[in-house]
């Protein structure tokens, strides 16, 4: 596990938000641009890693990687420079957007279900099952008791998940009111970014305390030994990205896979081929 | 239209590979390294133009890119070095394989229809659709008249495809019969390739001959306006990457999309969020 992994892992108990600085940059001293190289150094280490759990799929293994956070925290920046590092072959993204009609007739986790890596593969949810405790009790979408229930339901899930052969790795991208602010108006002022924005983004900044206190208690009850919860400083792009990278790295260590190796005679195919009738 | 497009892009007629050699390069004289840096080059103008058809999702717009060719072509290749520089949360990569006993209930487009890119998505194909008038055809899993049903089948369901938004994009990666067995002896030789090899790809080699015409008919059978089939020269790694790096650039230039403008009053949300109640 590397010191990314210690700094930004979540201890079981109560969590306070307030207590981590969002441009705090754990277990990495280096330089803006240096952040950026040291991404881009583990490029190759996480495609090869990557593409030994694709040869690996008999062992029925994956990875999820799960990225929560607020507007604008740069779900979509992880997916473009840390999950851009390794071969879209290997990578499964899912961005979960309000549920459809079909979706709501349906368990909260039957979508999530759906969008599950195969093995061999990397998923990577963009939002996730975790919408349905945040912003469903923020907004009152669901009652006490149903946002209890699904606690409840989220680790038991995650703990078949993990029981099954996949690796999960939890991110809530943690970034300041201000910082929100700041890449809010960046979209305003530039016209390729106005896309992104919806006006509804600034009436939901009312609603920051109250998403705060439904991350803690979210992150506190589904922060399990199956499905750890790391909190990563996020008002630093480079950092976020450079962190991530690194939880992504250590999951695929961890799985401790290797070649595997052929279940036919090698000299005895290279010589089939040097014999070979020529072919053209 | 870049001078890649003109220089692999079928005529129509009857199509002759022998005539086209798989370690050329159309369209482009600099050397390997300089080619790997022309096609680094291509990253943020792919990168953004995927980004511009993401944010014109609402127009139902899409690309299909379409990799067929033999084993060791380089489709895995292509999906790595080219495919990997637009972000994976734009892309979504589909690998067929043997149909399932549950496709096999089904007529062949079935699991493709599943599999087409959603709006605003780079749908990729590493086989497809065409593996059923291919090896198909070659191994006689199909008779003579179904085949010839498929190729109709093809053209309709190309054209629906092509007719709804989506812009399709068909390459054959082209290597010769040395180029593969070089490349098969290379995976013997490397314990971290083995899991690639199958002894059944060398017995494959012998039907090489069946398989360039199943391609020379099926080429010719489904190269439409609306779909059109590229040949692109694989026995140069890098070659085959850059040209198609230029035709996803050709295909994503060619869809004319603009920034959305915006739906509300830009300076209105600026003034919001200027004078906003301190959010902490």
């Amino acid at each position: 596990m590397s010191s990314f992994s210690s700094a930004h892992r979540l201890t079981p108990g109560p969590v306070d938000l307030t207590a981590i600085d969002p441009a705090d940059h754990p277990a990495y001293d280096g330089t803006k641009a240096e952040g950026e190289l040291a991404l881009a150094a583990l490029g190759p280490d996480l495609a090869e890693l990557q593409e030994r759990l694709y040869a690996n799929k008999a062992s029925g293994r994956s990875v999820l990687l799960v990225l929560q956070g607020m507007d604008t925290s740069g779900k979509g920046g992880v997916l473009e420079h840390t999950v851009g590092l390794v071969s879209p072959a290997g990578v499964r993204v899912t961005s979960f957007k309000a549920p459809t009609e079909e979706e709501k007739q349906h368990d909260f986790l039957w979508r999530i279900e759906k969008a599950l890596p195969s093995a061999g593969i990397i998923g990577v949810f963009d939002r996730s099952h975790y919408e349905d405790v945040l912003i469903a009790k923020v907004r009152a979408f669901a009652d006490k008791a149903e946002i209890e229930r699904r606690y409840e339901a989220i680790t038991a899930f995650e703990r078949r998940l993990a029981d099954s052969g996949t690796t999960i790795v939890k991110c809530m991208l943690h970034i300041s009111a201000d910082e929100q602010k700041e890449r809010l108006l960046a979209r305003l002022e530039d016209p390729a970014k106005h896309w992104k924005f919806n006006p509804g983004d600034i009436d939901e900044r009312e609603l920051w305390p109250a998403y705060r206190a439904a991350y803690e208690i979210a992150l506190e009850r589904t922060h399990t030994e199956a499905a750890a919860w790391h909190v990563i400083p996020s008002d630093r792009k480079w950092y976020r990205n450079l962190a991530i990278g690194h939880l992504l790295l250590d999951a695929l260590r961890g799985m401790d896979l290797e070649w595997p190796t052929a279940d036919f005679d090698v000299e005895e195919q290279k010589r089939r081929l040097a014999d070979e009738v020529p072919v053209r």
